[in-house]
């Protein structure tokens, strides 16, 4: 029997303005983790959902983290752990969000102040953070006081998880949730994550899948400090010549990685996954829109979206300690370090993807019998996730999806990485969720940042939706 | 018959202390070219040369440049033109130097204020500029004084050419000697530059040779913007990848240029030239210590020589666009530009040069079949130069040399180069000779710059000494 939302919806377009206004507030607080001046702004940031969760009837704690590793003087802001319902008839669901946010000056190009939700003519909705990702915290808030004011029953018992750093590597979170997974987190059931986007504009989808990443520095060093070019070009081997050789043997100009073994590992496409690319909202004119350039490898959708999400692709990033200014400057440098990256996918190992780039780049430069030095390490590694897109979680979130939206939506992966998700998962055993409230264009981490309000009310109603959804689905 | 020298010495050791305290008020003066908030201070360095110079009775002009190009409200310093003697008898000389400075702050790692003059106990004078180039400068006026007291006859007119932006790359400097080649500077027979260094600490040489220098940038773009790697990894082709392709395809390890028709430009080495090395003051380990590694090329002095000084070297500078910084970034920069740089040496030509750099970078790139976009240009472009060192001007000097120090000179080029030195040589037509005043240790862009009294009082009796000797050469 599908459930009744139709008095939760009404609430919902009712509250509109009082969410929007939500919303405002919360963004009129600029909570950039990154930057510890901001730091009290971010702790206030905790204090505001801590208050607003109390108003809306949820227990709730501050959960301190200790001090931020980097810089010991400074406390790390405060994890939000809430609940909301008790009820043992009932499922519990565990929800995820983080109320930091990117760095914004009006200086570095923003067409209104970023931190005043700022509501144009098309319903968009500037302001820092509006997507990414206080629109989608405040979304499950709004669902809870929807529900209270049309006196409809809150079909879950709710676990909430906000975090304050994740905008700078969600420091502390890990052993939080490892700590928790048996104690807060116990009764968790299912965990839904909405801190992503559509793959378009236009139509929703469940993210089932992220790649890993492994990041990668190649130093090579040689002269005791750098050297003129003039007094030393010729008599000198150069740490920089060295290193472009072994970076140009990493990979091709069509993306493929020429490191042995690296492709061996991936998983094989099986007909059923590859059925599922076909009907995905995706053209290569939206792709060609996102480059702002047609340098694609591939001319086709398909390829294109596999290469993205099912297969390990290896970027070159920069070089530190080599001349990087504007001009000419006639330096040898006397230490580079080369940096690359692996986005890895199922059945990639770590360690062992680690062990093939060291064996191979030592290879290389073994191969230029250079009197220089060699160093070649991980500066991070980063498993990659992928769940069931027919576990019940997923096929409560389709529903509420076509419900809410009037479309199926997509089932799709990332070629990005959100480590918190394979953390969740490993941690408490259960299915995690991607549900995404805001589209492509919204521009998390860029000037201008904003939120559709028709994403946001809309959302709203689909967490809401995806509640009454999961508490009605068999277990498997 | 050798020049009477003796009273002119005497009077040089006996103003010995009146001299550095000349040169301690100079470097007292922080006469940084490059930083604007200081041109008062390279103007004030102008206006002492200027009074300096007249109180000891030569004719001087303060000749503007007009205004700096990159900021068009600033004045470029003047340039010091001064003539001592007018006397048709004597043969006339023009002598060039600078009176600006690299930047220096005492917070940089210096062991002593960089703008006080600091003895210490092995009579190393400590100070910004006291070697580049206000050591050799003042030698100059400290010539004319010791003659003057000594009572004995100043043996050339001597005109004088300081300028206040050759740490700034001579702004101005090239259309002024232009200018005044059939003016000022008309009837001078050769010139002598003092702002270079001996080879080693303890041998004097003469200089008759600088590599050029072509600085090329290689531009390669693609998307419109800096991308994730995580959601554009394997579906865009990436400039950077397609740039350090290119970038290997230049130069080897060993540092063989790779693109055709550089190496054969190159002019053979005569018998005559070749038996130049041998005598030369130059060890491998001299060259270890400089490096701070044995990361050399060559095994032997011989071949080490010919390399920094009459062959080609290719070297790569760094990437801007790319990420530069420590850490690690995960952008997939949108557009790259790799430096590199060629020393050219007899008889290369600047334009074929280019031409042969354009098409190859050209090749190697439409190997990769990209998509991306190529640029390659010359940043800048300088010729080499060589000097005849069996020119009078180089006879003279290399008795003054003897009868100074007591030992013949080395005769030696440098890898870099000093562009100032063929403009001259352009403008007059007549011989142009390097003649140092300082050693290799001076750290003339370093921290801790410093120029040994022994260097300086000797250098001001061997400039006094090469005037004598110029006086008396034969024309050839």
């Amino acid at each position: 029997m599908a459930p009744q939302l139709d008095g939760f919806f009404q609430q919902v377009d009712g509250l509109s303005d009082h969410f929007i206004d939500r919303l405002r507030k919360a963004v009129a607080i600029p909570s950039v983790s990154s930057d510890a001046a901001r730091r009290p702004d971010v702790v206030r940031m905790a204090h505001f959902l801590s208050d607003e969760l109390t108003a809306l009837g949820a227990q709730v704690e501050l959960r301190p983290l200790g001090k931020q590793p980097d810089k010991p003087d400074l406390d790390l802001p405060p994890v939000v752990l809430a609940r909301y319902g008790n009820d043992k008839g009932k499922r519990t669901i565990l929800v995820y969000g983080h109320y930091d946010v990117q760095p914004a000056e009006k200086t570095d190009g923003w067409a209104t102040e970023p931190f005043e939700l700022t509501v144009d003519g098309q319903g968009r909705m500037f302001g820092r953070g509006s997507t990414d990702d206080k629109g989608p915290v405040l979304g499950w808030l709004n669902a809870i006081e929807a529900h209270k004011k049309a006196g409809v029953d809150f079909p879950v018992n709710l676990l909430m998880c906000f975090e304050g750093m994740e905008e700078y590597g969600s420091e502390g979170l890990d052993a939080l949730i490892e700590q928790e997974a048996q104690r807060f987190f116990a009764d968790a059931e299912a965990v839904c994550i909405s801190d992503n986007y559509w793959l378009g504009t236009e139509k929703p989808c469940l993210t089932y899948g992220l790649r890993g990443c492994n990041y990668y520095s190649v130093e090579i060093s040689g002269p005791g400090q750098d050297l003129h070019s003039g007094v030393f070009g010729g008599t000198a081997q150069e740490p920089m010549t060295d290193l472009v050789r072994v970076l140009a043997s990493l990979v091709d100009t069509n993306g493929k990685i020429l490191i042995p073994g690296i492709n061996e590992q991936v998983a094989p496409v099986t007909p059923e996954e590859e059925s599922l690319y076909d009907d995905i909202s995706f053209t290569m004119e939206t792709l060609h829109d996102a480059l702002g350039s047609k340098t694609t490898i591939f001319e086709d959708k398909k390829p294109t979206l596999m290469a993205r999400w099912r297969y390990p692709s290896l970027s070159i990033h920069g070089v530190e300690g080599a001349f990087s200014a504007p001009g000419a400057k006639t330096v040898i440098p006397a230490k580079v370090i080369g940096k690359f990256s692996i986005r890895t996918v199922p059945n990639m190992e770590i360690d062992k993807t680690n062990e093939l780039v060291y064996q191979y780049v030592q290879e290389q430069f073994a191969k230029l019998g250079s009197k220089n030095t060699l160093k070649v390490y991980a500066q991070h590694t980063g498993k990659w996730w992928v769940a069931s897109p027919h576990h019940w979680n997923f096929t409560a979130a389709a529903k509420a999806v076509e419900r809410v939206w009037g479309v199926k939506p997509d089932f799709t992966r990332e070629g990005g990485s959100i480590p918190v998700t394979l953390t969740f998962e490993q941690a408490t055993g259960k299915n995690v969720l991607l549900l995404p409230m805001g589209s492509s264009t919204d521009g998390a981490h860029s000037i201008n940042e904003k939120l559709d309000k028709r994403n946001y009310i809309e959302g709203i109603k689909l967490l809401g939706a995806y509640l009454h959804y999961v508490a009605e689905e068999p277990k498997q």
